[in-house]
């Protein structure tokens, strides 16, 4: 399905509908055996979740296509209605605009991370941590004074922006004409090897691999003088080592149709991490919290979205913490996180009023593997005008065989939308 | 799946099977609070059909994509194989072709209806009644008349045809060399708002959109002594009221690969209402029967069938009252019409011993929307090789989680040709 098929059946009625996107981040998992069999969303109790599906449809989604694991960035462009293997933007361009960067079309946005690196036995770097033992006890303070130290850099028709983000990880972008993101990754996801070149993957990006690799030995002369730092806990430093830049997610700014331009709502997004902000400014969101340092949690978000509710038409709420604790293995936790969002988030969104209400994950993150996954994710829509299945409650078991099938995440935005009446018919 | 790979893969045996698609028009529907929460199909008594499910293999389909509410046109195109985003008809050609006006590839076929319109403060003229009251109490009669009328318009290089269709509608077909059916609707789809103007959307339809300007013009001198008339019940008729040309559909004969010509079946529809037996002469199906103004009703079709059953391979049975009376919100007349498809249309398909059932709608028509909808339709598919589930109803419930899945309905020919036996395998 086209935007420009979307576009035209988009309703010019001021149909005065609200439909929501409860997204909890990872939330699709595998029975777990030491939790009789069980996976996360069956083991919780989700009174709130289970009362969606019964009233309305389940089915489950593939968030790229069958077989493909998802990185965050794609999971949540297929959720909004944007076939990831079409736009593929670099995760640095998400990080960029959900860190508040103002990206301009000629910008190459990036996502750096400090490594620790040693010289080897010949004299060249080899990677002894990648994420620079997470920049030691006072991360995010060590990651300001690092990037304060590549202010001053130089590269030849480029201005060089360095922001901290948190931890060892650092935005770069750069700023200048015929720059290109088909430059390969550095990081050589192993230890005690070299960092890998910034090759240029097209012959027209030799330009800006060889800017790039400037750029690398600009940071390694200027770090020069820090020793890396390791929280106390691991021990004195070790002199030898230095910082190195290791870079990845190379982005331009897309310019994607929006969804104000294709589906004519104004679209909210209630999202506190960095990454989700950015994929929701992409597509044409307005994005909530203004300041998401500020309050944090469940409850904070809920607030948020009540105070711009009565503003915008279609709302992505974002929940991150499901995701987190499948990486790191945590039944219990993830179990208890699904169970927040029950309370807290399914009564509060109910009680505004949608017409609509979707409720799914941008992918797998199952508690066995510690990692994204392939699987196909639950997903509950829910409206007057739904639909009928046996579907009685929001799991993977349940809502495989619900009248919603097994689709493509790309499908699910059409579907929110035609049951917000805002999908006029196509051809008499 | 490409024309191109499933004429490779058509048998060319003598197989000697035959398949019957049976469509009810928008039998797809919601569940209805009035009638225990049971849909129309849920709440017939249907024990044909439900044998056909649980011998069968049941799903639901798409028509033309999720979310997408189809008209009438592109959802049977859907179910006879045609990628109803691929394939884009304008309305006019099936309603010409049905009716049995030959079209040329020259001409432009147009849907009219007569509407009422009258003069506004600043003189311009204001639709009163899209329909025209529906042309009084003689309709077919009056627009008749009013065609009549239209027989000696002349267009610079161009034939005008104009037939009566029923009521206030009416075919117009242009001829001539370089028409665009490339043209805005005029239909404001209000009252009291003057008809929009037949613009060019494209700049190759601008000699086109001035001769439909012309022709709107010459209509309305040659009807400017007609005052338009009403059914008595709505009283007298208001002298100020003159009739005009609405037009919207418009479309050129398009050039399909054919059934036959794909799967080298001979394809027979039964179907009375022109519309569809114009979708089914596209597709290169046999039309029958042959005078639809002549015998009427499922008994009647059914004899109808039984008469062409010797003659061809594949046969669309067309059932219209599911989908008048989904339009019309009644849900007693629609489980009626469903269990006389049942009673005498079932019994009579199987009798003739075909090798091949299908079973589906074109859409939903929900009884509370009372109009088409984006549901998805279930669908049985059954045969003497044709799968294993637990489906054992044909309705929405039941179907939702059958072997079929949810697939679009574009998929359903090659899944019917497959059962008939006339696919041979891809590749070795």
């Amino acid at each position: 399905m086209t935007f420009e098929v979307l576009q035209k059946l988009a309703t010019t009625k001021d149909v005065g509908t609200k439909a929501v996107l409860l997204v909890m981040d990872g939330v699709g998992d595998l029975p777990h055996p030491d939790y009789g069999g069980k996976t996360p969303l069956e083991a919780a109790h989700t009174p709130n979740l289970d009362q969606l599906a019964q009233e309305g449809v389940g089915g489950v989604l593939d968030p790229i296509a069958p077989g493909i694991t998802p990185g965050s960035g794609p999971g949540h462009l297929g959720l909004l209605g944007y076939d990831p293997l079409a736009y593929q933007v670099g995760r640095g361009v998400f990080e960029a605009l959900g860190s508040g960067f103002e990206l301009t079309p000629q910008d190459l946005a990036i996502r750096g991370n400090f490594a620790a690196v040693k010289k080897g036995p010949s004299g060249e770097w080899l990677v002894t941590d990648r994420r620079a033992y997470r920049m030691g006890d006072r991360p995010d303070e060590q990651c300001r004074k690092l990037c304060a130290q590549m202010v001053d850099l130089q590269l030849p028709g480029v201005t060089v922006f360095a922001r901290p983000v948190s931890e060892h990880r650092f935005l770069l972008v750069l700023r200048g004409a015929g720059l290109s993101p088909e430059i390969a990754e550095t990081d050589p996801q192993a230890l005690l090897v070299p960092p890998l070149p910034p090759v240029a993957l097209v012959p027209t990006a030799e330009k800006t691999s060889a800017l790039i690799a400037q750029f690398i030995d600009q940071v390694q002369q200027a770090l020069d003088g820090e020793t890396v730092v390791r929280p106390a806990s691991l021990g004195e430093p070790d002199q030898a080592e230095r910082y190195y830049p290791l870079l990845r997610g190379y982005g331009k700014y897309p310019t994607l149709t929006t969804l104000p331009e294709i589906y004519g709502v104004r679209a909210a997004a209630v999202a506190t991490y960095p990454m989700y902000r950015g994929v929701a400014q992409v597509v044409g969101m307005a994005v909530f919290p203004e300041d998401p340092t500020g309050k944090k949690g469940l409850a904070a978000q809920v607030e948020t979205l009540k105070e711009c509710w009565q503003d915008f038409d279609f709302f992505f709420f974002h929940v991150k913490y499901t995701d987190q604790a499948g990486e790191d293995g945590k039944f219990e936790e993830k179990k208890r996180v699904i169970e927040e969002v029950d309370r807290i988030v399914v009564p509060a969104i109910r009680a505004l009023n949608p017409t609509v209400i979707a409720v799914t994950g941008d992918h797998s993150t199952p508690v066995l593997l510690k990692s994204h996954s392939w699987h196909p994710v639950p997903v509950v829509l829910w409206s007057l005008h739904g639909g009928v299945d046996s579907v009685s409650a929001f799991h993977e078991r349940a809502c495989a065989g619900g009248a919603l099938g097994r689709f493509r995440a790309v499908e699910l935005m059409p579907q929110i939308m035609a049951n917000a009446r805002r999908v006029e018919k196509f051809g008499a």
